[in-house]
């Protein structure tokens, strides 16, 4: 039985801040080290072991992991980074915190943009110190100026098909240390969510959650590790 | 030009034990912490910059490349593991201190099995603890049961060939985190060092030794980073 764990990176320095992150790489917070050890502890424990794992290019994530298979001796698993793995782009909010955002564009705004699936937030302004265009690891991609839940899904959903879900078909046990949104596209994707539903469900950092898949790869049973 | 960097892991707990290590999965120390941290901002200070990593499937080089990659704000680039690049495989000495081998087998003795190009340590004995076959990690290879450094060079320069040779050729930047003896294979390789010099070359733990290569991958210089 195809077996898949997700894990949202423990909490980051912005994430304590409560700023807009996105693609900024924020590193974590010693609490959000403390939560990823205690994610490889709790599947150690379990008994629960991957063969692949894959990640995003940016480092809240990619500690994560690293700091998670370091509690579950395996180290030298084989791990796969993309960009397509990445937080949502957040655009123009990138940076703000909540206040600011808030001041600056209304609350109600702030709601739908949080929330809606397909609206994304204002591009990032030209010249903004957030801009990542020159940053060498994005080479050759076109970096995203803002997105929406919807497009994020729209990157994320064929690297799974391309990477992902082949090495779940040919048995391999699975590890994803991911964010918010891009897992929340592979959960509604899993789940088979609603459009409206899924911007709603919140997925806590350094919490994995397991999905025990049929062979087609539909979701047999989905459960937070620390619950069974 | 092609530009390749490598590094030997920082001090580890059996490093600092004077243990045959070989195989065994030994961690780092604090020391080989700060090895590592100290050689990536080295390397950052330096504008030493890389494409693609290798490293082996033990902890203590893994760690090591990663503690480096993180301050040089490199967690995302690729990286492969092999086993291929592992330490010499050290037989029945693993785990055993200097004194203890030499009261063993005699110091003579000791001083062949360390610095014979071709005589392999007696091999490791049936039911060790420190026997590796039942290890996930090596499910599909022939573990050696011991290595000479001849032994350790035949599997380290196929690999070599097959996978970071093209990338150099490719003109990527190749940083190899690895060990003593399969550094030794690399150096004697690249530098075209006799069999009786070699087991005398020393690779210092934590000190990136840079190579400027030429476009066949001949070595035109040969460097500790500290020392430019």
């Amino acid at each position: 039985m195809p077996h898949l764990v997700l894990i949202r990176h423990g909490q980051s320095q912005w994430n304590l801040e409560n700023r807009f992150t996105g693609w900024w790489d924020v590193d974590l917070t010693d609490k959000g080290i403390e939560e990823a050890k205690a994610a490889g502890v709790l599947m150690r424990e379990k008994g629960i072991d991957h063969d692949l794992c894959f990640t995003s290019v940016q480092k809240r994530a990619i500690r994560t992991l690293y700091i998670a298979q370091r509690e579950m001796e395996r180290l030298w698993l084989p791990v796969e980074k993309d960009w397509r793995l990445n937080e949502r782009h957040y655009g123009g909010l990138t940076g703000l915190n909540k206040a600011e955002t808030a001041d600056r564009h209304g609350d109600e705004q702030v709601h739908i943009w949080r929330r809606s699936f397909d609206t994304p937030p204002p591009p990032m302004e030209a010249g903004s110190k957030y801009d990542l265009s020159a940053d060498r690891r994005y080479e050759g991609i076109d970096i995203p100026q803002t997105e929406s839940l919807k497009d994020t899904i729209a990157r994320v959903l064929p690297y799974w098909e391309e990477r992902i879900a082949p090495a779940l078909r040919e048995g391999k046990r699975v590890l994803i240390s991911a964010h918010g949104n891009s897992l929340r596209a592979l959960v509604k994707h899993l789940s088979a969510i609603p459009d409206d539903e899924i911007t709603g469900l919140e997925i806590p950092t350094g919490q994995p959650i397991v999905y025990d898949l049929a062979d087609d790869l539909s979701a047999r049973d989905r459960y937070y590790l620390s619950e069974r």
